[in-house]
């Protein structure tokens, strides 16, 4: 169920162009849509802001699309992530309207033309090889109506490279810091700023990284006060978790 | 250098009841103040909208008297955490405003007797055992001028518990869970609300909770969408976060 | 040796439809049939109420068919576990009476066709992609004659899919929860029933979800009193439990 | 809310010696009780068919005596695990009717003085020092009206010990196995029983024992079919779990 | 340097039918072969009584090559272990006496004819995927002069199937006890011998199996008295170990 | 049950000095001794060739002392191991001819007087820190009627102290190498020996020494052919396991 | 920028064959060369003595072959490490006085002729599939002026291959030791000269050898005083270091 | 053996003021002074450039004593680290000159009086609480002839004080950073120097730092090229590395 539309219906009972009987209807739809192997969660638009998000990952050609098909029948957009180019081809030749994002890996329909919130969340990565993450948390702010901003391979170890972005830093409500090695630059960047940090771990390394647990670690015990973490590759967790921060920008 | 301190020199040099130069002789001072042991980043408000908060554990009562003394001339309000009741009262002798929080075991100089933001941040605890790290996080929220309120013991055991709680739940602008044992309270509360939410891991339990690792994990892993983690046990970390995502209310 | 056949050897002595000597002739068998590479333990059905269970992988198709061939001869029923469709295959073309279930990736001999006790095992899943292995567990059980059933996707950030099955759980006589990523869904479950509740996790995850890890640990640390854990990914174990639990129910 | 004294108010509701308003003065009270440190869920006993077990361990004297007299208004019998004797005596000044089980380190409230249920469970411990874990699992199956019978000592490098008592294990509904070091000890005792078997790993050892994670390690990859685990040193949750398996004795 | 050869040189010297020049040509040669990419230590026969055994997997086709050909000139006899069929059949073209063990997946030379020492080496598997590494101990100690006999697939939980090798058991002078899952078997033979047991654990397993970590774990813990462990699927190293043992046998 | 007591029992039927009905009586006790809270494996000599060894660490005075006086009924000499003197002292009050070994937390009954068997076991320490692991050892093979030799602080970094020992270490009929740290040193033993060697890794050491978890690490790993590990600290498996492989000396 | 190129431009200011706005010129560039995907750190030179080296690991021959490109317009020498022979082969299509060295899989341009600094690093490795490692640190050395001279397969079972290179171990100036299985050869070294060692550890190894973790273990717990570790497998860490460490001889 | 009076010896004998046996009386003393519980490796100062240092942590005040007692009649300066005070009073009390490093933990005897090498050894620490594992590092490389110079509290949460700190960063000749929490300070440091940079973890920190663990991964894999690293809190190791590449500079 989708807010916007839930709005809508409300805001028609209230002009009295729709009756009450029609909204009952529309409000009547189960909370849960059941299609065998997978139990929708159809009111976590209402709930939660934003639907149901379909980790890709594991998942056949076959479920995504029949998840997305249900899904796109109840909601104007929904967001699938970790899904690899040949299944969301597959996939978007039974949904024309959904639209693939190569560097983030994603798949999404309804994606908003222009920001719903003001000001922008900042995502910055250590290193090239942390992009893809970073691009998972852009597009997925981006569906939940944030506008992104990205600066990329900003390593402490050539540290003026992210004290030239100072004022940039500064200024954006949100900022989330993808690294992966020893995981030091959010410590770094929440000390330059007093906007949230949320840090994401990639499993960019060798050897003793662990496939991201070194950098993990290096954020959960950042000298650098406030900073949030999320599970490792996590970009959309990240980006999630910003939007849902810059809501508040809208409050007052 | 304290925010509202510098906000105010400016203001005079605007309306003109300061002088260019006396106000250059404030802004003069370093950012960083040498006491031998410590380097007191004295530039921290400025940045970071709060002073360095000072951790207390492995600092003897010398050590944290000689910052906190430090700390009292250049700053208005600063926050010392970790701290036992002796070493506390030892410290509260020579700067005889400060004042303890014993179930945070926090000490506090300047804590803002009005919230300076809107809404609140609502902290739930999964269990009795958890309390404490909740006070460290309440304490530090509230030091940063923002209204807190706590909510105890309501792990996913007993569901109805929490779900009590949903109205409490969805006008809480930020949520901090505070959990030990498996960690899975924040992603039913995750499920339950579209604000942010910060959960704080804690190192109740025994056997293979390994002193918190298991409800950390449980965390990073949440089902519910842009769940955000900090160390375990540091509910300090949690409250700096929740105040600084909260300070975007007042933005628009 | 078949606890059924055995049952009906000594009936049939009691009965003197079978002679002493006769029925001394089954006995006689070894409760250990050597086949070079295996050591089939043809007594088990006797001691633990089910022949011994095959682990298909790491096994070649020709150890499975040897093995299954040497059960056939032993039993009136068995099953394989872990093996590919396409080994499935090859083995059912030598015993053609045998049966491939996909979904769990298991081969059985003789699946009884009405159970033999009463009640049922109810078998949940957190997701999608634990479907797999909760199939294991309700091939596991049907061989060992109980009536099982299925829910899909009813994991807890959306709480008010498992709270909607509340009176379902409350039936089974033994509850089976399968579930990836935190691996919360047991303590849940446990908190709404008084039945025995088995959980399993699964290697469904990413990151710091350490390939069932996180699950696991959650459930070992479950806040839901009780809850009973197997291996990662131990479909057949829990399955197997499940059953030996049910057949208390005919006891008095 | 006791599940006896709740169908005693409806039987005589049904013989007409409560009026119905009167019993509706019984059901209606909260089936939370705040009692501001803890959120007491008072309707367990109805859920789960035992109240709410107070874990002790962490827990002030002062926390724990409040929380049992509270229950000790609403419940006919309640339990404390992981409480030291000398918390104990001071709660036992309060309550005095309560009981001390010191091999256990368990207080209780009303334990049954005779089984409710048939059959009795089987407690198995490998070594001497893995008893009070056992006694804990004792004490818990007891309070929820389940025989219980004992046997020490019976690690597998005297094999012999362990099968001189085949008999026994064969007659018992449930087993409890606890065992430290390398936890052997349920793999061979499933493999002689059609009776579910739950293991308990212990933290007794050294070195790589790493506190029981050696043990309960063990235990998962069992290759005695159907084993299932609780967290190490829970004697509780395995007491629990075999009370509840063996309930379904009741049933036919 | 070949011990044999070397003794067969002091011989001749003793006997007068080689001169004290010739001889010492011999012992002249460097215990050092260096062949660049290696530094064979050819004197490891004199010291350890068999020369260094080279470990194939991770050298490439041309060093296992080169390095056996180096070999060849000075050793009769030599062992490479972790080697693909494939790769042995190339080093058999240019050395065709050599042999290969297939289930072993070893490649030897000189492979003793008759055992050199009394008594015999009982190697035990727990399952039938244990086999390959029992193999690889087996060719080991049987090119080191000893004889060897292999158990198959005696895993606990069948307990009777090992209880049926008791005999066989003591009259072993070494056991090898080769085990994947808990590793529990080494425990229990240790228990029925006084003779020396090794224990090699096996990655055989799934889950928290850890690829071995858990069978290697319950074996350093075993309540067995003198239970000796090697590392994970290390069946080469048990079979010198044992071999190194049995070598006692002569002394007196 | 001792052994030499039933070899004296059966040599005194042979030659008719004890009738066959005697001789039953003594044969007739059962091989398990229940004490309550242990179940004594008094045939263990039989089997293994020495008496149950008791594992003090965790057992209370009145347990070991329960345990010592059955066990003095049955045996003629046995062992308790990790005992603190305190506790020891305490024993031998009840039983005068026990002994204490300080360095060795041990505590015997029956020290063999003169070596029962050839040659000699060398129990060599990498650190001074490492000598009370050496000595638990040396108690447990000399009790088992070995000889000992002890060398001391011989590792690596001063690599020309071991190779000084070449001649004694060639000696050995079996070497027990005690490491902390990096546990290197059995790699460099092994290569100058031919005899079998057994690495014992301590828990001397700090930071990622992680308790001998390194040490124990290293010597599963070790380059020296054939060497075998027991447990972190485990002097006593080391020397048991010397013992029963120096006991193969007497076979021919 | 490159060090040699900056001082040729000064010293042409010094003697006046530049005029001060064309050095200006060259100065004038910007630190950060922003290329999109990447933000090149080209003062790094300037800092660090040797410009930004490129990780080549999951980079695209497009992004390598960009950023060496880049590279080249302002750098005279660079490095590309852990490329593998493929891409190679593409980037130096575009950038043909580039050179490949296939033992350390590495790309360079502006290998010098002649080594820049006195004495040699020598470079040691443990066994013959470190040698890809050691390879990877003498190129590193080699590109930033320095003489290597290599030794391999000198590991510790066979002690005295490394003895007999003590003399050559006295006159290197700095020392890398790289070894996989248990890393113990860095702490001989160590014990052997009053150089630097650095320490190597590599993913050599199976079962408990963790892919290195255990050789790391063992360096980082090195009885030899003073040893030094990086990452494993980072033979580019262990070449860069002992190229600075070289640098000193320089300085007096 | 103190390499100073071995040279002192040897130019003697040069100018003929000591005869060549008087020489050789000095030579023959054995390398190894074998006292019982310790071997002392008299020839390491030879060898290393410093005599064996003894790790204090562990060994008894009688173990100390003797030890510095017999190192004091064969060398002119040793040092114990890791010794409490009041052992370090004893042992004070029977070797009078020798002098306790309080911060340092530290006893040492014959510190010299000058620098023996030009430069100093920078050593700086990221927190208060750092200080003296930052201490032990600088005895060591003072005992060993150099000059160091410590600069505190410099983490990288305030950025610009080790910006601040540029110059001296860059005349250091080696760099020690000492850091606990995420140990990211080195990767910075090193991208400002092109001296060698050693990185010591510290046990400093709660929750997942793991006492150390955290801090040592991230250097290990820091971003900053060339970083070495050193066991936690190993202060020693890091004095030692400092001193023996500071003594390069007076190569050429």
């Amino acid at each position: 169920m989708d807010i916007d539309k839930a709005q809508e219906v409300l805001a028609k009972v209230k002009d009295q162009s729709l009756s009450v009987d029609e909204a009952l209807d529309y409000f009547r739809q189960s909370p849960i849509e059941d299609i065998g192997f997978a139990n929708l969660d159809t009111h976590r638009g209402l709930r939660q802001g934003f639907p149901e998000v379909v980790f890709g990952q594991g998942k056949s050609t076959e479920q995504i699309t029949g998840i997305c098909l249900k899904l796109s029948e109840k909601e104007r957009k929904w967001l699938v992530t970790r899904i690899e180019k040949e299944t969301a081809m597959e996939v978007m030749k039974e949904i024309p309207h959904s639209e693939y994002h190569e560097n983030a890996s994603c798949l999404s329909l309804g994606m908003p033309e222009e920001p719903l919130y003001p000001g922008f969340i900042g995502i910055i990565t250590a290193g090239t090889t942390d992009i893809p993450v970073a691009c998972e948390a852009a597009v997925t702010a981006q569906m939940m109506g944030h506008k992104i901003q990205l600066q990329h391979d900003l390593g402490v170890a050539g540290i003026h490279r992210i004290l030239s972005k100072q004022d940039w830093i500064k200024k954006a409500h949100v900022l989330i810091v993808v690294a992966g090695m020893e995981g030091a630059l959010p410590s770094v960047v929440a000390g330059l700023t007093d906007s949230p940090v949320i840090a994401v771990p990639t499993s960019v390394g060798y050897g003793t990284h662990f496939k991201g647990v070194t950098a993990l670690l290096g954020m959960l015990n950042s000298c650098g006060s406030g900073v949030m973490v999320v599970n490792i590759d996590n970009g959309f967790g990240a980006g999630f978790a910003a939007a849902q921060i810059n809501k508040l920008s809208k409050h007052s």
